[in-house]
C-alpha cells in the first residue's frame, strides 16, 4: 500500500466533505478536517442535501442525532452521491441500540455506501447478528465483528471499518489490523465519528476506498499517540489531537503498524 | 453525608446518562460526562426517546433551545422514566422570560422531576415567583431564591438544586450550601448546563438524590477550582475544566465546604 | 473613529446577542460572545424567536445550517427587531452555493440588515454577482467583492463588511480596510460566524454601525494576533484566542492598522 501518497493527496486536493451528522459533534468534526486539511460543509435541508452531494467531493451520513428532516436530507443525499458517484460513509451510531435509526440504516445500507465506519456493536447490529452495545459505547470486541463486517462488505460491495484497540479495515478480499494507541479518544465525544468524516475526505482523493480507510485510521491513530503524549486529561488531549493533526505528515504513514490478516 | 462514596460509585458504575439537551452544549456536556467518567447518550427523536429513557441510567431534560420535535420526545422520555423509575433531571433554561418553554416547563414539572436545577431567576419563574431575568442569565441572587425552591420541593417532591456563588440544594427536609469558587464556569457556556447532566448521573447511582445532588455540585466545584488555578482565561479554564473532572478523586469530597441551613 | 469608545461601551454594557446560528458554531460563538464580556442567548423555536428579538441587544441571523423551523424563527425575529428598531446582522453562509438560503438571504435582506457579513462568495452571490464560491469557502478575493458590497450597501442601507486577508467594512459613503493577521481563524471552523455575533454586540453599544463594525473587526482580529503567538496549531489557537478576547483591552484599538480608501 502507498499510504503516505494517499495522506499526500489529501493535503493537495484539500477534499470538500459534505458532513450530515449529529449534533453533539458538529464542531468537532469541521475542526478536524480543517486541521487535516480538508474543507468541511454541512446543511441538513431537504432541497440543499441533494444538489449539495453532487458537488461535494465526499459525503459522511452519521446517524447520531437524526432529526425527521434531516433523515429526509440524508436519503436525499445518498441518493444524488450515488448517482454522481460520489463517495459515501455510512456511521451508523447506535444502530442495535435505538429503533429508528436502525431501521433507517437496514434500508439505506442497501444503496452500497462506499465504507462503513462503526465500533463492533454497531456492526454487528447492522449485519443482523446478535449485539450487546448500550448506545454509542460498544460493548463487543473487534475481533466478534469481523465476521460480521466481511458479510456487511460482500453484500453490499463496501469497506468496513470497525474501530477498537486495533482497528479492523475490511473489503470482501481483504483484512488489515491498523494498530495505534487511541486511548486518549475514547474519552472525547466524537472521535469516532469525525473519524467517519475524515475516512469520507481521504475516498475522494484515492481510487482504492480499502486503502484510503487505512490511511485514514492510521494517520488519525498517529495523530492520537502525539496527542496523549502532550496531553494531560480528555480536555487538553482534544485539543492536542487538532494540534497533531495539522502537524501530522503524510510520510509518517510509512511507520504505520498494520498487519494483513489472512482471508477467511 | 458520605459524598465520597456518592462519587465512587459514580466512578464505578459509569452512568449511562441519556441527555435531551440545548445545541449549544451538547459537545461540552458529552465532554463533561466521560470526562468525570459517565457515558453520555443523546437523541432527540420521537420514538428512540421514550424506549432510550428506560433503558438509560438516568436523563436529563435541558430546556435551553427546544425544537417542536423535541418537545414531544422530551415528553416521550418522561413519560418512559417516570414509568420506568428512571431519575431524571429538568433544568428550566431561561424559563420566565421565554413564552413557549415556560408553559412547558411548567407543564411537565407535575411530573415530579427528581431534580430541578437551574438559575435563582429560573426557580423563581419556574414556581411562579417574580424575578428579573433576562435569558440564561440570573439577575436574581440564591438567598431570594431559596424559598421558592423549598415550595417546588415540597410541591412536586423533587430536589431543587440553584446555582450561584453558593449553590443550594434543596428538598422539603433540608437546605444545604455548597461552597465553591465556580466563577470560572460563569465564562463558559454551559457550565451550569452540563452540571445538569452530572447530577443526572449522581442521581442513578445513590438512593438519596439530595445526597447525590450536593455531590455532584461539589465535585464540579472542585474541579473549577483546580481549572481556575491551572487556566489564564476562559478558554483554557475549558479545557483545564475537563482535564480536572477526570483528576479528581472522590475521596476529595471530604474536604468540600458545605453548610447546613436551619429548616424553615 | 473612537474605536475604543466602542469596545469599551461593549465591556460596560455586556449587551445581550441573540444567535440565531449554524449548528456548527452555537458552543464556539457563545464563548466568543462571553469571553468578550457580552451574553449570548439562542432560541430557534417560532413563537419565542419574536418575542426574545424585541427584547434583546441585537440579533445575529446566520444561514449556516437552517431548518425549515428556524427559517420560520429567523423571519419572525427579523420582523421583530425590525419593528423594535434592534439592529440585527445578516451572515448569508454559503450563499451561492446552496439554493434555499440564496432564495431566502435574497428575500430578507430586503428587510434592510443593518450588516451583512460574510466572505467574498457570499457577497458577491448576494448581490447577484458572478462568483466561485463552493460553500463556506471563499474562492474570491476582498477586493472583487468590495463594488459588490457598495451595490449591497446602497440598496439597503446596511453596512457590509466583507472578511479576508483584509477586511473590507462598507456602508454608502465610506470603505474602510482593516489590516490584521487573521490566518488562525481560516483553521478553526466558526471564526467568521462568531464575528458576525461579535459585530451584532457591537452594533448594540454605538451609535454609528460603520464604526461598530470597524471596532468589531478590528478588535477580532488584534485578539487572533495575540492567539496565533501563543498557540502551536489550529486547536490550541482556538482556545487561546477566547483567552486572548478575555484579555483585549479597549485601548488596544488605539494602534490598530486600518486604512480609509476614497470614496468610489
Amino acid at each position: 500500500m502507498t499510504l503516505p501518497n494517499v495522506a499526500q493527496n489529501f493535503r493537495q486536493q484539500s477534499p470538500l466533505v459534505f458532513c450530515l451528522t449529529n449534533a453533539v459533534v458538529t464542531n468537532f468534526t469541521a475542526n478536524v478536517l480543517l486541521a487535516a486539511g480538508a474543507a468541511p460543509a454541512m446543511t441538513n435541508l431537504p432541497g440543499e442535501a441533494g444538489p449539495f452531494a453532487s458537488v461535494a467531493s465526499a459525503l459522511l451520513v452519521n446517524l447520531g442525532t437524526p432529526t425527521t428532516e434531516q433523515l429526509t436530507a440524508m436519503r436525499e443525499a445518498v441518493d444524488s452521491a450515488s448517482a454522481a458517484g460520489t463517495p459515501w460513509v455510512l456511521d451508523p451510531v447506535a444502530v442495535g441500540a435505538l429503533p429508528v435509526r436502525t431501521e433507517f440504516a437496514k434500508q439505506i445500507v442497501g444503496q452500497r455506501p462506499t465504507l462503513i465506519r462503526g465500533n463492533a456493536s454497531e456492526i454487528l447490529a447492522l449485519a443482523g447478528w446478535d449485539s450487546t452495545g448500550r448506545g454509542v459505547d460498544s460493548q463487543d470486541s473487534v475481533d466478534t465483528a469481523i465476521a460480521a463486517g466481511r458479510e456487511l462488505a460482500r453484500k453490499h460491495g463496501s469497506v468496513v471499518a470497525i474501530s477498537g484497540e486495533a482497528d479492523a479495515i475490511i473489503d470482501a478480499e481483504r483484512t488489515t489490523l491498523v494498530h495505534t494507541n487511541g486511548i486518549g479518544l475514547t474519552k472525547v465525544t466524537g472521535g469516532g465519528c469525525a473519524l467517519g468524516a475524515f475516512c469520507a475526505g481521504m475516498l475522494a482523493v484515492h481510487e482504492d476506498p480499502f486503502e484510503a480507510a487505512v490511511a485514514a485510521h492510521g494517520f488519525y491513530g498517529l495523530a492520537a499517540e502525539k496527542a496523549l503524549a502532550n496531553s494531560g486529561g480528555p480536555g487538553s488531549f482534544a485539543v492536542a489531537f487538532l494540534d497533531a493533526l495539522a502537524a501530522t505528515e503524510p510520510h509518517e504513514l510509512e511507520e504505520l503498524n498494520y498487519e494483513e490478516l489472512p482471508h477467511a
